[in-house]
């Protein structure tokens, strides 16, 4: 299996680096970066990431580092994703919240699998990476550890669904200011409708960002949810949007 | 071959990581990164940036992805370098514009080929990285769709090279504050010079950033075109010059 | 054996994917990028930024370019580490340092193994990257060129200990604001102390950084040595501390 890597860690520190020389010199598994610009200590932000790119990972190995309890008692949890034949690697502290399907973890305890005389402060180097090492070559789950039936998950509200109405959720604000919810489009398939957001009506919906013309509109993202975007410009500046901000869209009668 | 990356997503989104989750699991073929901090919508700059560094990287298929229309009818094309056999996959937006030699393209419309069901908005996903997959995997140029014989190119006017002048253009301020043209330095070896940028009159010249003294110089980049710098300083800054500013350069008689 | 990449290019420039690419068609070995973001020249930085990463990276062959002298008479260095099994190639300006052990050096002069028609400003794609291509393939380290007995040192005052103080400099400030010192956290295990860093006196110690409650405290790192902290919080925004800021820790009677 292939390793992927998923860390708050940016590339100006030595971490990521270290972690890859724990990871190369204990496995021949290719080690891919998914991302390292989690913004700091944003476990929210790393649920949805990995959960946006999980699905195009099958045989994978998810080394996820964001982990503001490292050294306290927080837990690491091991997860596999059954039939994704998928592994996953966190702290359990809610970064799995958004990874569903048939799963059963361990908690990883199993101190032979971790780097001897390792630190209380960076577990991504003297715990996450021999672990994931050793699951590339082959360790089964249940040597890292006891089974984990309770894992930790976030306080999130998912997206609800009514006849003329339906409520969700800004998850993300992506490079290009494009504000990224998570209501499905699909179920949201209004002839006409009016999104509210912030102080915002929005009523225009476009096909591309390029056919859009200017102002404000919704469409489907690449992920088939909802987004707010304005062509070529940041949408989140020109609203006043923000991650967390509370959406709302209405059926229009014609 | 091998496969190389380059696209303006950043590595905050997640755009890239999906990217790559399709390449990896339909492929053997080695990933390379080259950057994905091309500016947002900046077909210029990713067709400089590709020219430059495309020499460096024969049997290499590149995969580029700055793509403000996407969705919209521009074509995707796939273009074939045959000395050095190399593939371009990119818009049909001008991003191959600076690409020259013995070429061959074609219009990528083998629906086949795409993911089932893809967006209108991240053909990255959807179409770019699983049409390189198969052509990491030996699917035939022709395979991918009809010829196209008119490729968009960017309007970019080239240098010209006079006896005793010389004009360009700034396309590149790098990492360092250096000024990039694209005037050769073999054709401007005039013994005395003065070059106008901006407000600017240089005349002095360095063969090395570290022997130049104070105040800005000009030197001979990597590429071996025209730089004007500032020793460990933005010149840029200092010279208030950016992108897209024209370059003269003249003899002075001695 | 592996190459390991630290440069200060940045990866908005084409200078990193220029040097990848000159690898990568002359070795099949594995490229792993250990940073491009050492700030632009910063010797000092990226010298501990190798320290810190090389005993996790045995048999690896390390190309190190920060390197403001490029041109000039500056030698370009190749090390190797005995007992590690290690190669070290990088402008002879200091970026070696910190890394000791038993060890042995050339001075980089073998014309023939360079890329042809180089330029004066790009050593890194001219020289360091073909040469260590040719180590990575096993042409062995005294072909390079002669040995090179004395390589540049970089004026640094390594920590001194005592019995009831210490005194060490803050050598780095991470991402999140945590300041590293150079002071080893076992020779400074003092039941009681006071650390002097700018205009503080710190006398609070934590284990962890999720444990500490609010305001500044003294927690050893992951690399052994003593940090200053503040939980979530940048320690070096709050108490105005920079890079090469000296520190004192004396213990205090109980």
């Amino acid at each position: 299996m292939r390793l992927a890597l998923l860390t708050d860690f940016g590339t100006v520190d030595p971490y990521v680096a270290v972690m890859k020389g724990v990871l190369a010199s204990r496995t021949d598994a290719a080690i891919h970066d998914l991302t390292h610009d989690i913004p700091p200590f944003d476990v929210f932000g790393a649920a949805w990431f990995l959960a946006t790119v999980a699905p195009w990972w099958p045989g994978t190995i998810f080394v996820c580092v964001v982990d503001p309890g490292v050294g306290t008692s927080r837990k690491i949890v091991a997860m596999e994703r059954i039939r994704e034949t998928q592994l996953f690697l966190a702290p359990d502290n809610g970064l799995l919240t958004m990874i569903d399907g048939d799963c059963r973890a361990v908690s990883v305890e199993n101190e032979a699998l971790f780097l001897p005389h390792g630190s209380s402060t960076f577990h991504g180097r003297d715990r996450f990476a021999p672990v994931a090492a050793a699951l590339a070559n082959g360790v089964p789950l249940d040597e890292l550890g006891p089974p984990l039936t309770d894992i930790v998950r976030l306080d999130y509200e998912p997206p609800s669904y009514g006849e003329d109405s339906a409520r969700g959720t800004i998850v993300r604000i992506d490079r290009f200011g494009n504000c990224i919810t998570d209501m499905e489009a699909a179920r949201v398939a209004f002839p006409r409708f009016a999104l509210h957001a912030g102080q915002h009506v929005i009523t225009r919906s476009s096909r591309t960002y390029g056919e859009a013309g200017d102002g404000p509109f919704v469409i489907t993202g690449s992920t088939g949810h909802l987004e707010i975007s304005v062509a070529n410009a940041s949408a989140a500046a020109l609203l006043q949007l923000q991650r967390g901000d509370r959406v709302t869209v209405e059926v229009v009668s014609g």
